[in-house]
């Protein structure tokens, strides 16, 4: 197999790049501890030409990068796309970056009207969603309910292809903090199922989270759980209070099926908590959406 | 004025002390910064005796304590009363313990059946609450909802002038860890009111917490507000949502008048939320409160 393409999902905290061949598979694939929350200004460009292309032989080949590097965080700003947005409009608006290679393009992120009055943003999830719609055919007509989970999870909602609007909900932030700076805090697992089931069903329709957040700390204190299991118990609460309310906020009804995207371990937690409450769901790799995402990219995009 | 009595409110952060007379009066205050979260096992007492007593000269007055100094962090654990709870109840539980003077108490705690089968609880806020219908005889019947804000607020249902139930939110707690580990970090001041009111709009009926928070990052980024407005907005939306959905967990219907109780500044910001949802409040001063609670628990239990 023949690398045609260098295809890099570069995040905030990480760098995924692969090589593909003409028919987008893999032929090659590294990590680099190089998000962008890492990189001073000018830095991304720099290490992509000293140490992703080398690594990956990929010095000759066309590239394409979704994820944060299109921020101001990262190598140059690609602006938004707004919603309803597609594979062909985000490659109508691909951002042409100066690099030692002929043809290097950053994906676009994309906005939403978001709550209150402000924008929804996504820079990422958008190309593995855009990606696995693609690598889905049966997904391509019809509205579809997505959930990428995450640090600040997004739940979006595709119709006929496109990303029709989208919320973001910040429950991994949530967990993070609570987790190390609070009350709540604890060094436990997150992986006891009798402890995550029991944060589920203290989530109740998702209302009243800083009432609800409480009992992680009264069921130590007052009914002899063991600290421990803090950690399973508030994943179990924040997500759980998540899948119950969030959906709503995009006018969805409560039952409809959900694509969970994303991190297997991740997506496992909120297929858990989305069968609690008898919602179909399905999971699919992150990963892989990626990838496709960015080869379907580079296709559009390559030809305009 | 002669005084007759020391009475202390003595929390995690902060210990408040008064000498009263034998009607209740202040005749002198002292606050010490003898928070129970930081004395040593065994220090309380010695703190009392050589640093309280002496500064309101009252070694040879009975004294009464509530709050914190209760608990295991505190003087000695005085067990929990359970709801429902009276003046009577508290005043039939009060703890003993060895100091140099004849008569020294510890109130006990309240505890309640609380969210999701763990019990809840709170020291300090029970004696200012019961303290509060003491000094008006207009709340001794019927039912009445009481809010103490604070880093864990109680709201609070008193039946008959008892606590008949409560439930705590971690909202003050929430608060400062958002605001000072999170991506909805900011240095502003708490007090633009129109940030504060934006932060209100955005609460919904709170629900979906985690999705209405990142609106607090999604304006700054997204909408060109500023960042330094960030924390007026997370405390109207943390405090919006409080009061819009903690009341329904006690089963009181929407729009039951509040009694806000507590801090002054603390009050106001809850009574503009209340007034937004077109709630009547009164809002009452927790220190009064309190001085009347240990009070009456000191006549009641001296008579013991």
């Amino acid at each position: 197999m023949a690398a045609a393409l260098l295809a890099c999902d570069w995040g905030t905290t990480n760098l995924r790049a692969w090589t593909l061949d003409d028919r987008g598979e893999v032929v090659a694939r590294r990590e680099f501890d190089l998000g962008v929350s890492k990189l001073a200004p000018g830095e991304a460009a720099r290490r992509f030409e000293s140490e992703v292309q080398p690594a990956l032989e990929a010095e000759d080949l066309p590239a394409i990068l979704c994820g944060m590097v299109g921020s101001n965080l990262g190598w140059t700003t690609a602006p938004y796309a707004d919603c309803p947005a597609g594979l062909s409009d985000l490659a109508r608006s691909l951002v042409a970056v100066e690099a030692h290679a002929a043809w290097v393009r950053i994906v676009p992120g994309v906005r939403a009207s978001g709550l209150a009055g402000a924008p929804d943003v996504m820079r990422g999830e958008d190309t593995q969603i855009l990606g696995w719609v693609a690598s889905h055919p049966d997904r391509a007509q019809g509205t579809h309910l997505v959930c990428h989970p995450g640090t600040h999870a997004k739940w979006v909602v595709v119709e006929d292809g496109r990303i029709a609007r989208f919320v973001t909900a910040m429950t991994g932030e949530l967990f993070a903090v609570l987790s190390r700076h609070s009350v709540l805090k604890g060094d436990g697992p997150t992986d006891d199922a009798d402890a995550f089931d029991d944060g589920l069903a203290a989530a109740g329709e998702g209302d009243a989270l800083a009432a609800r957040l409480f009992t992680a700390r009264s069921r130590v204190v007052g009914a002899g759980k063991s600290a421990a299991s803090t950690p399973s118990y508030l994943s179990g609460l924040l997500i759980g209070a998540e899948v119950a309310a969030v959906p709503k906020l995009l006018g969805v009804a409560q039952g409809v099926p959900v694509s969970l995207l994303g991190d297997a371990a991740l997506c496992g937690f909120y297929a858990r908590a989305l069968q609690r409450r008898n919602v179909d769901c399905e999971t699919f790799d992150g990963e892989a959406a990626a990838r496709a995402g960015l080869f379907a990219l580079y296709q559009l995009g390559e030809r305009a």
